[in-house]
């Protein structure tokens, strides 16, 4: 139904976006700006920390009023824990970049990522940003993707192109993790373009609905960053007839959630210290909640991803983590399976080989099977293993 | 109210303990045995995982009945997702002892600890067992807690002396980990003794209380391991008035509180790859469960215990993490410091000193202190920081 294709966020038609250097990092890019030509709908979804980023506040509020033309984003410093001053100097990133740009300050979002507590080195950004203004273009998405990355290796963007009622419409995203182990605890940012023409409400409906099945299955629920946002930006550029729902809101919604997918998976597998791509599935569980809940317990145990960075078919501790979930299941009529190597079955050990068991754990692409007898509901989660590169990012 | 003392659960009248070899585990002692001259009463407490190891079920269904005179214990082996033939292999290295020792086989305990899903090897065991029997000595606790050890790297023993009515009592407990990152996934299991004379009731109680705030403080609720298990076993033989409450349970009380938090700060202190012992305190929250609930939220980052590791006094990671607790709390009202160095004041960074805050995190011993200004609780979690070690035992 739609074709992947090259071009990030500026795949769509009417969207220019650069990335420049403005010193708040180290070294490399560190302000990203994606503007489109015309006003766009739009559409958020935030962080559900208690403890938000001053851009996160700000952004909040603008996306509710549901219109905007650009997204000002630094990388390098978080604006988190700053209080007020934090939001003036939020507010004021956006309105130098609407000024830059000739448009209303209302219609910029902020974002930020980066380190917790310090404040915005705002005399660089104010100088950064006209270079970012200047830098705009219809091919600049690969600068954004720069641009927004903290600890991450290499940058994430996905395309796609598909039919809308005979209008061809093309959808981009970028995206930035990557303290993955935990991935809710680092800050996660997504900005999804389009040229469709798409009725609000619904564009926060197919965000909500995509956003539950990529970026909320590398993440525990109620336990993101203070920054984490994804927002969705649609120019109706395309001419198409407005996607409210029904057949068109359909393959709209099928192709969100495939870029919505593809990003998270590369989140996963940009992960602080990863070696392994990990797919944790539970099958014939009770409900999809009941799937959702035992896989992120096996994802998110330290026991289990130590175990795969050991290439160890260690299922044991598969086992466990899946009995501490809380999830109700019998453990005597459970199967687990590792890269289809059969190692449960009626919650004990099979007879299997010890040898292919281990060779299976060394491929890069680890897939947990857990089948819980219990119903019909499947669920999935992501995560990558868990090695000696986290410990020494993270001190 | 109470003196420390030596001689773990050998301390009390009436108790004797031994631990030695069956060859279950590749080197050192593997198989204990507590036994007290007297019927005892009995209480436990058991892991809340769903898969439960055999000797769990074995154990609770005894330990319901109240009455108990021994306990054996091997390391080496869970006896975990085994079946039928596990629980009979459980039942039957009760009966072996209990036909040893000449006492009613419903009256032996039975825990194990070790890898989850091999069999017991009930050849070496039943050899053993005798052997365990005949070394028996009211000085044997050391050789019972180095049996019940596995990746731990130190025994863990407590005893106390105090009076009730005018009469001495004593108490004693041993207990093992250790892998302790996330504690609840490896077994715990502690043994406390008594002498004194005390009703079942009210053991039933008090052993719940002291866990609560000791054991389970160093545990994520409903995420324990599938062996965890805590013993109480009160034998009278200090011929004491029965304890059921009032002032002298009160005293019973405090004396088991004190055994239990001091063997759960040793199984934390020997934690892998510890190097060093955290606390994690949070005070003026509106409950005592939402002060642990965010303290847990804190001891259980990884990037909180990576920070820590790194002695970098990154206290954005626990602002972080406090949000993403779910417990309520006002952000611009948060003070947190670190071994007595204020690091945020009213939501945001403090002009503290770098140096200052670098120092005091190089010490063995950090406490970390959340001033969430939002009632009168305080909720104290225990934890150890997050090393390469951890990571390098568990593959």
């Amino acid at each position: 139904m739609f074709k992947v294709i090259e071009g990030g966020v500026t795949a769509p038609r009417g969207f220019m976006s650069s990335g420049v250097c403005c010193g708040i990092k180290k070294r490399g890019k560190d302000l990203a700006l994606i503007y489109s030509e015309a006003a766009c709908n739009v559409a958020g979804v935030f962080t559900t920390n208690r403890v938000k980023a001053a851009p996160v506040l700000v952004t909040k509020e603008r996306v509710s009023k549901g219109k905007a033309r650009a997204v000002i984003v630094n990388s390098g410093s978080a604006n988190c824990c700053t209080g007020s001053r934090g939001e003036r100097d939020a507010r004021k990133m956006a309105e130098i970049t609407a000024s830059g740009l000739g448009i209303a300050p209302g219609m910029v979002l902020v974002c930020s990522t980066g380190g917790i507590g310090r404040y915005l080195p705002m005399e660089k950004i104010v100088r950064g940003i006209p270079n970012a203004v200047r830098s705009l273009s219809p091919g600049g998405s690969i600068d954004a993707e720069e641009a927004i990355l903290t600890t991450d290796l290499v940058t994430k963007s996905i395309a796609v192109e598909f039919k809308v009622g005979g209008e061809k419409v093309f959808m981009g995203g970028i995206a930035k993790g990557s303290g993955m182990i935990r991935p809710s605890m680092a800050t996660m940012l997504a900005f999804i373009t389009t040229d469709a023409a798409v009725s609000r409400p619904f564009m926060r409906r197919a965000l909500k609905a995509a956003v539950d099945v990529s970026f909320n299955r590398i993440t525990v629920d109620g336990d993101m960053s203070t920054n984490d946002t994804a927002l969705l930006l649609a120019n109706g550029a395309a001419g198409n007839a407005r996607i409210a729902g029904g057949k068109h809101g359909k393959i709209f919604q099928d192709a969100l959630t495939y870029v919505c997918k593809d990003l998270a998976r590369k989140i996963v597998r940009d992960g602080e210290g990863a070696t392994k791509f990990v797919t944790v599935r539970v099958e014939a569980a009770a409900s999809e909640k009941a799937a959702v809940t035992a896989a992120r317990a096996v994802a998110e145990s330290p026991l289990v991803k130590t175990a795969i960075f050991g290439e160890d078919p260690n299922w044991g501790r598969i086992m466990s983590s899946i009995g501490a979930s809380g999830v109700k299941f019998d453990c005597d009529n459970t199967a687990v399976s590792i890269n289809g190597v059969s190692l449960v079955k009626s919650g004990a050990r099979t007879k299997y080989d010890e040898r292919k068991a281990r060779a299976a754990m060394k491929k890069k692409e680890i897939i947990i099977c857990v089948n819980l007898s219990s119903g019909k509901a499947v669920g999935e989660v992501w995560t990558c293993d868990f090695s000696h590169g986290y410990v020494e990012i993270n001190i």
